[in-house]
């Protein structure tokens, strides 16, 4: 848990809430969350981005010929010069490096802002000893800036020099932007064809919303994968992961999650095999604790919220989740302790307009408030004794059945607006 | 301009900015405001509803036999009690009456609601001295709490020994919640048959993003209107005022704006006319100005924004302007005076996720800050001068031609999150 949070006024621990993801059998935390599986190596160093020198620059290398690779990537129409140049000149089945920067988006910078990252991709190539092709670049920051890619190039040589097995935290540091802490995860699995270990990185904590994939994630494995089997891993994972939280509602210029596997532990994993299985729950668990990591350090967030919706078909329960956990008035409402559900049902009713009538049940914290579209009377002292802890789950069932999601979403805080009110281009 | 604003520590006046709304040659506001046109009358007492003993009922009288009206009401799947009663139980084109109480939405009520809004709806058909279905009754305030019907009932028997021809202030004042001022626009309007009064009241602050007609609305004129033409110049007008405005993105369970014509000052506007062009040009503004003061006053506002996108089609200029307008990190950078504009090309992007690549130019108060998806060049002084001010434009072209909209919208402020994460159920 990081000391920043706590500065910074919260009663939420760093950690997912296990009711929300459970602990899996034949998964168990590493102890050193900074040695990372076999097969890769990471670094972190300043090269001079962020203007108060800290680290904010990236380098993960993998150190197998035959590494496979997985991608995913925002969904907007305005797309950061790093995500253009992955998508048209990267293997992205086969990524051997990532060269990441905090402190300058590289988005909104035209033509200008590919050739920087393109520089990038290949002084990491060097500098990782790979195909420029075999190197992902990823950057977060500020938007509209051009990037000094002679400060990122000149950082990489020295990052090389500090590449080591346990250098996952020097990675995950190096990527933050407004987050409080740096987000890593890390596991043993246990399959049936061996034990493998799974690590991931993160960084997230405003603009966000993510769309297909999210702000920036890196995964290393040493099982070996095929890349089919990464890509379907990594998808199934990221739909039930980073695509489930929201901040503040905005799907970012720069979403980008890899996932890159060594085959280092000599684990094979086949299409279709229990070990296939056993790894998916593993890396699901592992990026849902993620994700829930990226919303408890939610920009000025105090507390964090589950909205479940039940019933309806699929568009409805997704467009009611995302109206419940987008609102401004719930999520002030969840800061304030206050349980003033009609802001849900009201959010609800929007999400459906032009629809027909819609009588929602609600309840909070398991207590029913709400009962086909009427007030219950309730317990007003328990019911506000429950939504004072630093998680709240929201129940809300649409008519009919069939459908069913969440979402998970950070509260809105005073803090939240001097972040982003104070926060300068 | 309200006291209380300028105690809220805002810059902005409360009125509509000219260059937003600008004053036509033959319309003309009215000295004074609490003056209703001819035919009206109204009133506004403390009924009890609100905790602080604050006005929070008011009866709007029309005593013209042949007066016509128009409404529209929340597109919400989750309704209001009143709007209920009203679609199912009210003459909409010959309405007489209007009860309207605040401190309460009578929302998520269920039948029980409906009951009490008729048993208000009969009681105040008996103060005006009208048939029961000429009455329209409205609520705004907390969800989900039993509407207090005989407050209200007794309320209105007091209400009806107010009645004034100079009582539209009145009910101003007992329609707000967390509005900071009353809204009331009069204007007197040259007709080529002879000169019309427009008044209007309105409240809202917060839970604005009106989807059909908005919070709550109240219009009169003494022209004759048949209720066809009422209906036509209201549908035109609302959709250019309340549904071109955003405070948090919230649509609301009670939106409701009525016309009512007495038709007392003799003056006919006969359908496709040049009296109806005029009087539309007029109830335009009137409605323009409302809408704008509901901005200028929403929750916690210090600066308030216009975005106009032009360009694409009519659904992308759509999603485009409400994701800027709504976006807590383009609202947060407004409160802050930051010229953050990567802001802006990211909610773009978000509104148009899943379509090809937009490469959009963003300018600023006239400032080009971004053509063809890339940073140009600014000063940035002359900037970040232009966004101190107490309004700020924002132009986005987005690729191709055929649409352009507008979404007027307001800051997110510590306020905002004061006055929601303290207001309790």
């Amino acid at each position: 848990v990081s000391e920043d949070a706590f500065a910074r006024g919260r009663p939420v621990p760093a950690e997912a809430p296990e009711r929300w993801v459970p602990r899996l059998p034949h998964v168990r935390d590493v102890g050193d969350l900074d040695v990372l599986p076999a097969g890769f190596r990471a670094a972190g160093v300043a090269c001079g981005l962020k203007a108060d020198g800290a680290s904010d620059l990236g380098l993960l290398v993998c150190d197998e010929p035959e590494a496979t690779s997985a991608a995913r990537f925002t969904r907007s129409a305005v797309v950061a010069a790093p995500v253009t140049l992955c998508r048209e000149r990267a293997r992205l089945d086969g990524l051997r490096a990532v060269a990441v920067n905090s402190g300058n988006a590289n988005a909104a910078t035209g033509r200008m802002g590919v050739e920087q990252a393109a520089r990038v991709q290949g002084a990491a190539g060097m500098a990782a000893g790979v195909p420029h092709d075999r190197v992902a670049v990823a950057s977060t920051g500020v938007i509209g800036v051009p990037l000094d890619a002679d400060l990122v190039i000149r950082g990489l040589v020295r990052a090389r020099a500090e590449l080591r097995p346990d250098g996952a935290g020097a990675l995950a540091r190096a990527i933050v932007t407004t987050d409080a802490f740096p987000k890593q995860v890390a596991v043993d699995v246990d399959l049936p064809s061996g034990t493998a270990r799974v690590c991931a990185q993160a960084k997230g904590a405003g603009m966000i919303q993510p769309g297909f994939a999210t702000m920036l994630c890196f995964v290393q494995t040493d099982a070996a994968l095929a890349p089919e089997t990464a890509d379907l891993l990594l998808g199934v994972c990221v739909k039930r992961s980073f695509e489930r939280i929201s901040v503040d509602g905005q799907l970012s210029t720069n979403d980008t999650v890899l996932l890159m596997a060594s085959g280092s532990s000599g684990v094979r994993v086949a299409p279709e095999s229990a070990d296939e299985l056993r790894l998916g729950e593993a890396l699901d668990h592992v990026l849902r604790r993620l994700a829930l990591l990226c919303v408890r350090d939610g920009e000025g967030a105090r507390r964090i919220g589950r909205v479940v919706v039940r019933g309806g078909d699929g568009l409805a329960v997704e467009r009611v989740a995302r109206a419940v956990a987008n609102s401004p008035l719930v999520k002030t409402a969840l800061f304030g302790g206050d349980p003033n559900w009609g802001r849900i049902v009201q959010a609800a009713g929007m999400a459906l307009a032009g629809g027909p009538e819609a009588l929602l049940d609600v309840r909070i914290e398991g207590v029913e408030v709400c009962r086909r579209g009427a007030a219950v009377p309730v317990d007003r002292i328990a019911l506000a004794q429950a939504v004072a802890r630093s998680e709240v789950e929201y129940e809300v069932d649409l008519p009919g059945e069939g459908a069913e999601t969440e979402v998970f979403f950070s509260d809105l805080s005073y803090e939240y607006v001097r972040i982003n009110g104070e926060y300068t281009t």
